[in-house]
Order: C-alpha cells, then structure tokens, then sequence
C-alpha cells in the first residue's frame, strides 16, 4: 500500500507549533508526531549527549538526584517537543540509527535505513519523542533511551565509521568546520598563521594548512603557553611557532613581522576562545590578505572597526562551523595520521 | 639646512606614552608634539568634526554654555594629546591643509603640501593640538580651529575635491566602504540581495550592484518601509524591490525565493542598523554564496551558529568600512551619475 506523505520545508518550519513563523529552534514548541513528511529522516535514538551547560544546569535544579534528572528531561521534551533547555537555550546532539527516509530524499541523502548516525544540529531544533530512558551517565553528560527524532532537510549528521571509535568521531565532529573550511582558504605557497595552534581546532587547521602551504609556504602557529609551543613543534607541522599573547596586539605583529621579514600573512586563522584577539589577527595579517575567526569570543564589531581604524584592507570572515562534507572530510584526516589520531586518543577521549 | 627625521611606527605605538605598548586608540595619552616623525604628515587643521555621541555629551556636561564647550574641549585635548572623549569614547574626525609631509612617505602618498583633506581615522587616535577655538556650532557638532595635528603613515584620509560640496563629500566618505566592496564581490549575471537598499550605504551598493551584474543579473533591493521601495523603484536600479521585515528571517526567505524562482542570492548584501537580521540573510542565500554584513548591529554568534544551525554551507563576511582607494570609488560615483549626486543633495546635505 503506497503512504501519502506531507511535503515539508527543508528547515523544519512546518513543525512549528508556537509562536507560528518562526525557525524551530526559536521556537517554544514543535510538532514531534513521529510519521514523517517526505523530506525527512526518522530515526530510532540510542542516547542523548546533553550540552555540558544543560546537563549541569538540570543536575543542579534535581539536586543531584538521578530519577530527578529524568523527570526534568522528559518534562522538558513532554513541553516543547525537542530537549531545549528552556533556562540555558541549549540543547546537544544525538547518536541513533536510520528508520526511515522520505521518499523525496531518495537520491538526495546518502543515508540508508539502520546506519548508524550523529546528528550535526542541536536538539534545540530536534523534534524528539523519548518512550524511555534507560540509564543517566551523571558525569558523561550522557543519557542512553529508546525513542525517535526527527532530521529536517537541512538537518546534519555524520554517519559514524567502523574503524573510529565512537568517543573519537564525536570529539573531532564537534571541530570538522575548521580544517575543511582551512582547506578552503589556503593556497600553496601561503604564509599562515594560526592563532591558538594548540588547541583542539587550532591543531586541525595546523595539520591542514601545512598540507596545502607546500614546500614554499610557512605556516606558524601561535599560543601563549610554553607546553603549546613544544607540542606543536614536537608535531611537526608549524614550521615557526611563536609564544605570544594574542591579546596584545603589537606584539603578535611584531612576532610575526619577524618571523616573516616583514611580509605578514597571507592567512590568519583564529582558534582561541578568549575576547580582544580582534586587532592581533588584522594587525598579523598583511594588506589583501584574510582572517577567518573561528573563536567565538570573536567581537563583530571590534573586528570591523579595528580594520578601519588602522587602515588595513584584509577580508575578515565569520567561521562557519559548517562546511558541505566537513564530517567526512574531519574523519578522514583520523585515517590519513597516525600522529593526529595518537593525539586524539590522548588529549581528547 | 638638512633636518633629522626619527623614524615612527605606520600604526602610530611610537607616540603612546601611557600605557606603554598599546596603539594610539586605546591609549590613554599620545605625544602631540607637533614635530613629525619620517612617516608622519602634518596637518594645519581648520575644523574638528566631533562624533554625535561625544558632542552630545560634552554639550550635557556644559549645561549648553558654549564657554564651557570650550574648556570641556581644550581640556580634553590637553589631558590626552588626541580628542577623544572619555566618558563615550568616541572621536571625530577633521578637515585641514596638508602642511609638511614626511620624507619617508614620497612616492608613497599622493598628498602634497597645501591639499585639503578630510582624516577618515578617528579622532580618538589622532595627535591633535588646538591654539584657538574659533568658533563652536553648537547645532552642527563642529568646531573651527587654528591647531595642528599629525597623520600616521596608516592612518586614512580623503583628498577633498573641488567640484563636489564640501558636506557632499563627507556624507558619502561616510560610507565609503560599502560600494568599493560592493565592486569587488558581485559578479557579472549574480543575483544580489542588498538588505536596506534604500538607506543611504544600501543606495550605494543597489547602484553598484546594478552595473556590476550587468544584463543577465538582478538586483534585489529589501526594505520593511514603503517609501524606501518606492524611491528604490524610482531611482531604477534595483530590478526587484521586496517590502519585508528582514527580522522574518522565513518571510524574507519565502520572498526571495519567490523572485528568484528558487535559486536564492549569489551574494547577499546587509545594510541594516537594527538586530537580528542575521538568519534572515542567511535564508536569503544559496549554498556557496556569499554575506557582506555592514550593519554595525550584526552578532558574530548569530551569524556563525545560525548557520551552521541550518546547515548552510556560505561565506560569511565581516564588513570593512576601508577598502584601497574606497574615498576617491566613492566620490567618483557622483561624478558619474547625476541621479545619486541630486539623491545626496536632497537627503543627506
């Protein structure tokens, strides 16, 4: 018997309960009828990883008590149709596998039904129908349950590999934008500079510029601390790494400027996750050249005005933590170094 | 008698006296010692253009009293070295005669002594000495000078030209910017979106973007107010106006698919001074396609995390209000079209 489906928008706005017009992530409620619209993929869910923000802020309002925290998730999914931290606004991601694709996705998606999958977007905007939850991991931020969620059109995911284990795919897919849009911006022979170069995404744009600079090209990674410094030299890949705050402007283009007889970069990626770091990029970066921020603590306009006050023409880009492919193509990069996924194992599982 | 020159920094840190190692902006007090370095010029200033906020605010201080204007003005100059106020924060700028040049600068700078010039840095970096306030346009925010102040090598001007009107010239040197952007990143047969084409920086970017996309492309100008889309249907450059609210980030999406059959913005143009038109132009834009935000009023995590949140894979950018040359594109366009000189003398002298 053929099923009639509905036909939805690709951003999930037909799930959209209240207030109406809005994004579902905005939104207070969403529509988590689980029977599915042609152009999007149902699946059954194994767990949940909570947002640490979330998760720590429910622990709290139970007092620390286990059949509390339960209480509180299914409250909050039984509300809104999505696990949406109504104090926090946060939400997490989910691991489960595929039951079901729309039939308009056919040839669209490469998923299929029973592989395993990640999904990319917050639960923020997941439509999510928990039957039940099967055990709380109070200090993993993790809750394993049987139930089913919704992935919209646009929704992201990543299907999780055999050969990685599973703790390892997540920490790198929660950073895969950066070496794929890194892969992106630089060119052979480009001088890089990758501010916070020790870091978890820092590490990753380092490996991947290094690759695509070629033999003629620098790349030179900056973090303040020593133990940074030796690490990223003991890799390998930053061929100059410099020891400077970042948030001292004159100094990091003093460094640079050293390190580059004057030239500046032709790049700048910026990694760390701390404010005022704005006018050390412009100023390390030469005239025409670009500065993609992927810190957060980036500040729009301190980045604007900074480029203006001192008269530098340079493209300033808004990292995005989205890239076509960027799942498999951060995966990948596990495969292709043994040296990377040895630093994975050890920093960041 | 030949002179010795010492030689300065291009971003003015030779002339910071406290704190030691910051830039001039920030700093809290700048050497305005009128002798200059081999790469500084000096400038016999004529008029200080005082930033809204600042005068409003000095004008508060005063309790209106134009003497007092006066002192609140001169002190401010003889406690810091530069105009920059420090209960705002914000500057000005200034129009003057080019009075020396230094050596180190031939060749480098068009500017000969006896140029009139307009600074396009702020005030609130400039060393700056007043001998005489002239006079104080209290409903103007302008001061008339006899003073002397010095431009860095880095520090940005206009040649102000004869055959355009003096405050012509400053309100499009205002937004110089955003037109000599516009020209780099909009190509023949694109489809622009400018959000607030009918502002006076979105005015600028629909008439570029219109000779940029030449026969095959199309301009698609955004307003929520009718009488901007009517004098954006009016002046002619734009091929589409759409009257929506860029806050409803879905209903602009729905119209711009509409007008485009689908195939959304190549390159999306943001002009708007109020919040929260981030995912709208995120909606608004192809896969691939590009975001130019001017509007100072932009968040960098919503920009970032909203597009990543809808899976869309485009490059954002953070608005540079400089661009090489952005002072001489910009008054070269009302040379080249009556319709946007006589549009400038009606709303914005």
């Amino acid at each position: 018997m053929k099923r009639d489906f509905k036909h939805g928008s690709p951003y999930g706005t037909h799930r959209v309960l209240e207030p109406k017009g809005v994004l579902p992530q905005p939104a207070w409620k969403i529509d988590n009828t689980m029977t599915i619209y042609d152009n999007e993929i149902l699946i059954d869910v194994l767990a949940l990883n909570i947002d640490a923000a979330s998760f720590t802020q429910i622990k709290q309002e139970a007092g620390g008590d286990e059949a509390r925290v339960r209480e509180i998730i299914l409250g909050i999914v039984d509300q809104r149709g999505k696990h949406h931290n109504p104090v926090t606004g946060s939400g997490g991601m989910l691991i489960g596998t595929v039951k079901e694709v729309g039939p308009a996705l056919s040839g669209k998606t490469g998923l299929k039904v029973g592989d395993r999958i990640a999904t990319l977007v917050s639960l923020s905007l997941t439509p999510l129908k928990i039957d039940e939850i099967r055990a709380v991991h109070l200090d993993k931020d993790q809750v394993d349950i049987v139930g089913q969620a919704i992935l919209f059109e646009s929704g992201l995911y990543a299907r999780l590999p055999d050969d990685i284990d599973e703790k390892m795919a997540l920490a790198i897919l929660d950073v895969a934008g950066a070496p794929a849009q890194t892969a992106r911006l630089v060119q052979a022979g480009d001088t890089v500079v990758v501010i916070g170069g020790g870091g978890k995404s820092g590490t990753l744009c380092v490996y991947e510029a290094k690759k695509r600079v070629g033999p003629c090209g620098k790349v030179i990674g900056v973090s303040p601390f020593a133990k940074d410094c030796r690490r990223m030299q003991e890799l390998g890949w930053a061929d100059v790494t410099l020891q400077v705050d970042a948030t001292d402007a004159v100094a990091l283009m003093n460094a640079v400027s050293e390190a580059t007889d004057g030239r500046m970069a032709d790049v700048t990626i910026n990694c760390v996750n701390i404010p005022n770091t704005e006018m050390g990029s412009i100023l390390a970066t030469r005239d025409r050249g670009r500065i993609y921020f992927f810190s957060m603590a980036t500040s729009f306009t301190a980045a604007a005005l900074g480029a203006e006050g001192v008269g530098k023409d340079v493209e300033m880009i808004v990292g995005n933590g989205y890239a076509s492919d960027h799942a498999e193509f951060a995966l990948h990069l596990l495969r292709e170094s043994p040296t990377l996924r040895r630093l994975f194992e050890t920093l960041y599982v």
